[in-house]
């Protein structure tokens, strides 16, 4: 039984019917579990409640706790597991109840770029990390029916203490979006004289503050605790920076300035970067960039591209820079260092104008 | 007269000499002024001090009030500008000097993901911005000497206040790089188990913070008033929005929770992601994204954009995504709304994996 057939739910339910499993489908909305239903993930028929063995609870984060619990109610024999990306609130909610033994939350890593059942598909989960938050009372079974379920749609599991989880995505999600929001929100307070003199280093930091804010609004609320603590910790950083800023601004008896505590604060920043992992789990690699300047016109990048294919160099990562005022743009290409210099001679001999 | 060739000076003599001015070049690394001279930027000659009738001043941060005043007494004749990124520190050091009205600064708005002499160009600066800035001691010749340079260029020219000036770019470039290296500094004091939970909007967030601690040092300490007003505005904010979380996590005596503040800290963060300038200047237009699943193999790209050429679509922004655990890649694809169906038909239809 999944409960919410919006992304994950209906990937999930594609998953497992493909697997062969008999998957029954409940959503608030019945148009969402019908949609769901005709793509192929599931059956929107009512099984007998004590037939049913495994509930996956997949609604937005403000009603998870709720379903959850009406699942273990409505489903005396089921195994019974949240998809929320948050986990300490759900299982405190839980705690109390007579059968939590059979509830163990879990987080499948998940890409959630578009949203609603129509962008459901079976292969979402395929090698990707789905992290299952065992609690000291639930049983065996309950944990080893999640970690069939996370195996049966192709993904890894990592088993992570319901705390350790939070303040994990506290610290690499819900912190670093609340930078965003913060540096993007600073943004209404001035002028356009101001934003027009705006780069692409500003578009980068501000991207994800875009994003539906009552989606983080629950994400927030829901893992609050972590979430505070980071805050409180940055803040106290942002007054360490504010304190380099000042000392540095300080000219010192003797005509200098003393920026070592500023220095050390932006080299933090560097080490921080080289942190995150890279592509597939591997740590981040030194590629150059080559810069070609590329027409603004349909068809310029299919021939840039067929022109780079002929060099047979792996590209890393792309990205295009629109000149704010000239007709043009860049394209950023980043290849292994060893490959940058074939790859600049190949194009500049094809006639492209490439940065040196 | 360009002193300081790294890459904007030697830019500029570059673009001079193309346009028939007589450019000398002096750089505190000689072979740094012979590499320039061999790339046509000008002349490692001395002229007679007194022919010298412009200086530009293009040397790193912590040196241009120094050089700028040395150049205002060695160029008895000369106007002098500098091209450096924050304007009110340079000025209030020359403001005694009695032939300050001959200084006026000045900041092309070019870009410099590059550096050196090498990575010069003469079109660096055409149809970019190029702000000047008066002040009330500046002699009209020496305004015009510094708007001709620019124009000569190529540039736009924007006059500003040298304290306005100041302030819009600790809005829209210091500050942002600043909580950018917050997050990423942030990331050091956290364990790698929590890092391999990182997604592609962290690496958006941090990636400026990458940047060259030495010149932004410079900078950020040339521009130290500025900045801090905009960190205190933001450390302000940071408390107010630490105070909404807590206060949508606390439950009400009616069992509800009051999450008005934070939703509202998040909407405003939208906001300001909507008033940043998008390309050529103009206002941010929403693009749909189209995704495409691609090979992690040479050429893979090559045939994906030969493909995407055939739809006659113009691509406005591409982005690979690598997944963490899959060996796949993800383009996604941004063009305008109306053109995204029919590259979703074309490119399904020639048998690549589109999202849904």
């Amino acid at each position: 039984m999944v409960i919410g057939v919006g992304l994950i739910g209906a990937s999930i339910g594609s998953a497992l019917t493909q697997q062969g499993w008999s998957v029954f489908l409940r959503d608030a909305k019945s148009s969402h579990a019908r949609v769901a239903e005709t793509l192929g993930a599931g059956s929107t028929a009512t099984p007998a409640a004590t037939d049913v063995d495994l509930v996956v609870v997949a609604v937005p984060p403000r009603a998870l706790a709720t379903v959850v619990r009406d699942a273990l109610e409505t489903y005396p024999n089921a195994a019974v597991t949240d998809v929320g990306s948050v986990k300490a609130e759900v299982l405190g909610t839980v705690w109390g109840h007579r059968d939590l033994h059979r509830y163990v939350g879990s987080h499948p890593m998940a890409g959630t770029q578009h949203s609603g059942p129509t962008a459901a598909r079976p292969d979402l989960f395929a090698d990707r990390t789905w992290v299952i938050t065992p609690h000291r009372r639930s049983d065996r079974a309950a944990v080893d029916a999640v970690t069939d379920l996370a195996l049966a749609c192709g993904a890894r599991t990592v088993t992570m203490d319901v705390d350790d989880h939070d303040a994990a995505v506290a610290r690499v999600s819900h912190l670093p979006h609340l930078m965003s929001v913060l540096t993007a929100g600073h943004l209404t307070t001035i002028g356009e004289q101001d934003l027009a003199l705006a780069g692409p280093g500003l578009r980068d930091v501000t991207r994800i503050a875009g994003s539906d804010p009552g989606l983080w609004e629950q994400i927030l609320t829901a893992n609050s605790a972590a979430v505070l603590a980071e805050l409180r910790q940055v803040s106290d950083e942002l007054d360490q920076l504010i304190g380099a800023i000042e000392q540095g601004a300080a000219t010192q008896s003797d005509g200098h300035r003393d920026t070592v505590a500023l220095r050390s604060r932006l080299a933090r920043g560097v080490a921080g970067t080289r942190r995150i992992p890279g592509k597939h789990g591997a740590r981040a690699v030194a590629y150059r960039q080559v810069v070609i300047e590329i027409p603004d016109a349909p068809g310029a990048l299919a021939t840039l591209f067929a022109d780079v294919g002929r060099a047979g160099v792996n590209v890393e990562d792309v990205a295009i820079d629109h000149d704010q005022n000239r007709q043009v743009g860049y394209l950023a290409l980043s290849v292994e260092p060893e490959a940058a210099a074939g790859l600049v001679e190949l194009m500049t001999g094809l006639g492209w104008n490439v940065q040196p």
